[in-house]
């Protein structure tokens, strides 16, 4: 029997929650639309098979060049520091949420799913509009008007949670974070450094979680110490 | 320059006539999203090439298993006969304008183009309802809030017009129809009899003027006649 929920899978923090919430009565749909993003994809099935519930990779990269600005050479460079306004806009695929739902969202009719989840969040409302509440609920119309017959509604239970709310949300669920992949380098461990990195080890600070993630840094600290 | 507007583009009876509308500021969006279409696209292509636009064709089959029902052991047979409810709901996709819209969206923005074009009309509110005025207001809502920074309005000029109507127009603007493509059937000429071929015998008929479609069936009778 299919699963009645199709989730927005990427294998960080936050859609791994969701994942716990919402298992086992899921699929996960893992997007594939950049290079960039390779070590996060074999992360997220990694999860999926851990987990044991359904997933699929839909490939996107035929249309990356495309929505990505200035693309077609390649990846920008990733931005290091803290997600900063004019850092955080060369890591945006211009209406990459949108795409994302629109395909899930095809993909809970085809398999009759009544729902479609994201896990968007407050913290990403500065930055990205395609993560607040007014940008799901116009979705959210779109798809319940568009697909009349067999309707199918977007969720984003996380909407108006703070990442470290949802950490310690799923620190109380058990989900080991340890399996998690937050990092835009395409390195062995998490660097560290780059932007979803700060971020990551901030959400686990605030929720006053022990952070469970190996970094490269702190390995390169320890064998030079060694 | 980049085109200002972008346009979902079949090469069909109602694309074809905005594309008239909107040229020569426009990009046409071809969208490959499955066998049943190559002949279609082939005809987009070159009605692009004639009319002298900037063209792209966006490759969704990787995707198309995912969305169509039953497809993944290859296309439903297409229905012929005059478009009835039952036998038109084999011929969606599902959520395809919203797939389109969003990587047409996605698109505009990557280009810095404004506007969004489908040419969506009256003729399919009943079929298909993300064909409507309230699914249109939705996505464009969606574009709107999502795309903040680079906004991009979806526009739909023929939602309230009749297949007919649209025909009547593009009379007027001087669109040569002979090169338009309607048939679902992958053959030489349009084969007269399924849904689509139906439609259009019928737009060129109420709008009272003269069908300039080399019909298969037309050919089978002359040359069986000499």
């Amino acid at each position: 029997m299919p699963a009645s929920k199709v989730l927005l899978f990427s294998g960080g923090l936050d859609s791994t929650t969701l994942l716990w919430d919402l298992r086992p009565d899921v699929k996960c749909l893992l997007f594939h639309y950049g290079q960039r993003h390779v070590r996060e994809l074999e992360n997220a099935v990694a999860l999926c098979q851990r987990v044991e519930v359904e997933f699929e990779i839909v490939n996107l990269t035929a249309i990356h060049s495309l929505i990505a600005k200035g693309s077609q050479a390649g990846p920008d460079p990733v931005p290091l520091g803290h997600y900063a306004d004019e850092s955080m806009k060369l890591t945006v695929v211009p209406n990459r949420n949108m795409i994302m739902l629109s395909v899930a969202i095809g993909h809970a009719v085809a398999i009759g799913a009544k729902g479609v989840y994201t896990a968007v969040h407050a913290g990403d409302h500065a930055i990205y509009p395609d993560c607040r509440p007014d940008f799901i609920y116009a979705m959210n119309r779109a798809a319940q008007i568009g697909n009349e017959w067999t309707p199918v509604e977007v969720f984003a239970p996380y909407v108006n949670l703070t990442k470290a709310e949802i950490v310690q949300h799923g620190h109380y669920l058990g989900v080991p974070y340890r399996y998690t992949w937050s990092c835009y380098q395409g390195l062995d461990l998490h660097c560290k450094r780059c932007g979803t990195c700060v971020e990551r080890q901030e959400a686990f600070a605030l929720a006053g979680v022990p952070d469970p993630t190996k970094y490269e840094e702190d390995k390169s600290e320890a064998s030079s110490a060694s």
